[in-house]
């Protein structure tokens, strides 16, 4: 993968003006895609629709095994990503781990795509 | 991958209430995680703004693979993701082919989010 910014692209094509740098970064770019990427995953998308519909706000990981029907290790796994990407918040409290959806984060995501 | 919806999950923990059915469904959740595989990548979010910066609302494949230092194939595949996510709209004329945003596509993705 690039990840460098191309500083002096070579435009030897000659149907049209070249669109120049892109307006996105490619550091920038590298950083919204991994919050897609957590998002890119029926099981999350689930898991976060989940959370969000639990009227106490938060949903113990123990609640989040039967409605997928998956074993708690892949729900575990799915619900780091998302804390990962800053769109769960996780709090152990005894035996369980709770999830919250970390506030303004949807949003905040959403505004990504505006801000394309 | 499962894919259907959980109609009776069994519940033998004893925690806390379980959460029941998701709030967004098995089939629902695969469709929508399709859009975000697609912008879950930093050459696409780049190739998505450069051709929402174009102020001629197009972008000639051919202007797309210098600023990104790819090669043809290479774009045209990225491209070929986001026109079958809905995203962008490819239009050919003549040797090359042309690129737009769909309209509103983009608020629609950042509408899945809201309705999460």
């Amino acid at each position: 993968m690039k990840t460098l910014p191309v500083l002096d692209p070579i435009t030897d094509e000659a149907c049209c003006t070249p669109a120049g740098q892109p307006a996105l970064g490619a550091e920038e770019a590298k950083q919204k895609a991994l919050v897609f990427k957590a998002l890119a995953d029926p099981n999350r998308l689930r898991l976060l629709s989940i959370v969000k519909a639990e009227s106490s706000g938060e949903s113990c990981v123990c609640d989040l095994t039967d409605p997928l029907d998956l074993g708690q290790p892949t729900v575990s796994h799915h619900l780091k990503i998302l804390v990962d990407a800053g769109l769960l918040h996780r709090e152990k409290r005894g035996t369980w781990a709770y999830y919250s959806l970390v506030p303004g984060a949807l949003e905040r995501t959403a505004g990504l795509l505006a801000a394309l």
